[in-house]
């Protein structure tokens, strides 16, 4: 079975960038667009541009540097939105608008206090409308993750007659599971007449922290678009983390799916826009935190040194570390002990060993981390008790 | 149908403390524990009592402290770690060993120099004699994500006639995928003959950031305990976040499953352990983040003063957070401005907010974060100009 694409539509700087100070301004968007674009994404999501004149200037300055990446921004269901968006977008090489409205019942009831047919109708001009400036139109059904799959499929069906050529399919209160969101999209794909007209694309929020695995569900039902963000930040507990689904469907090979993503760029990318934004990453992110590939306890770090396959699974050059680091702490075991001691030019016997993990156990109860420094001072102090 | 419990096993004092930098002495180990006891955790993992003088002390002065939950302590499969475990653990009132050997092809071969039989006779012989000191005997299968399903039934099958009670099956590398991890756990409660005597376990890693969607998947395929940590610490990308896991559980009714745990102590419990931890939760993290129930879009600001259930399926309050905050920036809507308006006590006609919400964006565009200061002084400004 030949591999199929799965296309990576990044929304950092639309998504991401709303969140509580996330705030670029336009000359941090556009380094960060232009190395968005380097690493390979397909669609850049470049902001909202009807939401205030900054919002604007930054898409229309992205537009014009981005050289291979599709620029996309978002609108509302309405023409001045769109308008404005299309105006943003007027020197993009490939422009892409984004509009949509919230299908599920909840919204349509207390955000538009309207019918399922008045928004199937405003959702179709809305296409068409954007159709008539741009020839890439992506579709989102609002909270279609609580919307029942019999009207999202009709509703999917009309846009795709009124020409979108992706269907957005958010759970935008992070709320489902993985088997729920993909049944969803295989629901799609086999009940929208036209399906194979358009890209179905996966937009998850992580509230639940299950964003990574309900877009996996999506592409191995039948999507072709994961919407996501560097560090996974977005509104409350963020997007799918662009880095956790690459490397994903990097390792899985059996999925029979890829992306153009240049991984060995994913940890630069991901201190430079946790610098921009001011956001930090955990110690403990997968992927991009500062542990990913820290081995302390003694019985990983004896794996580790006898054969990394054993704990890892990523090399970490992969993703664009220099070496997985193993840490001496209370929990680290006798082999990492003779290994570091071996790095810093100490080739010690089993019987020094084992006299020297005990005093090294004891440094070790006292400090959260025992350094070169400490490990050639135990050197001396126990040459002199030897000698 | 009835629902069932999940068991909560936190190893935030093994797993999680293990990790560079996370080393904590007894008397803050004392304080975790004692609010893990009141968070209602089923079992408590102590520590690793073989490790270091100090993790023995720690588990010794647990297992006398902690009044409801179970106390367990981590070993290898060895007489040794097995001996000293059962020491350490003696005072505790509900004790368990938890001891287990790797099962893979990799760990048999490259951590062990061994063969299959002899790690299964390894096993059993490790299960015995932990009976021989207390009733409750968990086992690991370490890697048993990469384990072969016939030799992990058969191996598991043989530590419950040796007398085991809970079967832990961990994805050590954090390499499943949902699907994987959830046929494994059916596959066992198939072909495990006895099984019915045990409970299955998942320790799931997040290397891939799919620790959470894997243990929901071996629940609602027959696991019955979940191994997780608070705010999902321990090495490398971590483990399963407890808030995460019991969250889900807690709103997906449908699945039949229920936890004793009372989530709105979570907020407190994942402050307390990033402080004493030094561990930064970053704001985007589910369920506890700074920004998990926070909302700066205007679209979502304007639906979530509507009808906070469009945007919020977790009421704040359930998870120990006073409410969601609603915060404004370029990218707040005309309805959030008014709401904060009303609420600092200036209520305000429509044509009134469409010239302050011009005014609004301006400041917006400069500040990342609009506050109530601000907003005065806009008022105050227009009442000159208009007046």
């Amino acid at each position: 079975m030949n591999s199929e694409k799965v296309e990576i539509f990044d929304t950092t700087l639309r998504d991401g960038e709303q969140v509580p100070g996330c705030k670029l301004n336009t000359e941090q968007k556009l380094i960060i667009a232009e190395k968005l674009d380097e690493l390979g994404i397909d669609i850049i999501e470049a902001g909202f541009p009807v939401s205030s004149p900054g919002d604007f200037h930054s898409v229309s300055e992205i537009s014009k540097l981005i050289k291979n990446a599709k620029v996309c921004g978002l609108t509302r269901a309405n023409k001045k939105d769109i308008e404005i968006a299309a105006e943003a977008l007027q020197f993009a090489r490939r422009p892409r608008i984004h509009t949509g409205i919230g299908t599920s019942d909840s919204h349509i009831k207390y955000k538009f206090n309207s019918t399922r047919e008045d928004i199937i109708e405003r959702a179709v001009d809305a296409v068409k409308y954007a159709r008539s400036f741009v020839e890439d139109v992506e579709f989102y059904a609002e909270d279609a993750g609580r919307t029942d799959n019999d009207f999202l499929a009709r509703i999917c069906e009309e846009v795709i007659k009124a020409g979108a050529t992706v269907l957005n399919i958010p759970d935008t209160t992070g709320y489902c599971l993985p088997e729920e969101y993909g049944d969803k999209i295989k629901y799609l794909k086999e009940n929208v007449t036209g399906i194979e007209k358009a890209i179905l694309s996966c937009h998850c929020h992580n509230d639940l922290g299950l964003a990574t695995a309900n877009s996996i569900a999506g592409v191995i039902n039948g999507a072709r678009q994961i919407e996501c963000t560097i560090n996974g930040l977005g509104e409350r507990a963020g997007n799918t983390a662009l880095e956790e689904v690459v490397m994903i469907l990097k390792q899985h090979r059996d999925l029979n799916l890829y992306t153009d993503v240049n991984s060995k760029m994913l940890n630069k990318m991901s201190a430079l826009v946790s610098d921009l934004m001011g956001m930090p990453v955990q110690p403990n992110k997968a992927i991009v935190g500062a542990n990913a590939f820290a081995h302390s306890s003694g019985i990983h770090q004896d794996g580790v040194i006898k054969n990394r396959e054993t704990y890892e699974i990523i090399d970490p050059a992969e993703v664009g570390v220099n070496e997985s680091s193993i840490i001496l702490t209370a929990r680290s075991g006798r082999s990492a002990l003779a290994y570091r001691f071996k790095h810093i030019g100490f080739d010690v016997t089993k019987n020094e060993l084992d006299f020297l993990y005990q005093e090294f156990l004891k440094i070790a109860d006292i400090k959260k981390e025992v350094n070169n420094d400490d490990l050639s001072l135990m050197i001396e102090k126990a040459t002199r008790k030897i000698g």
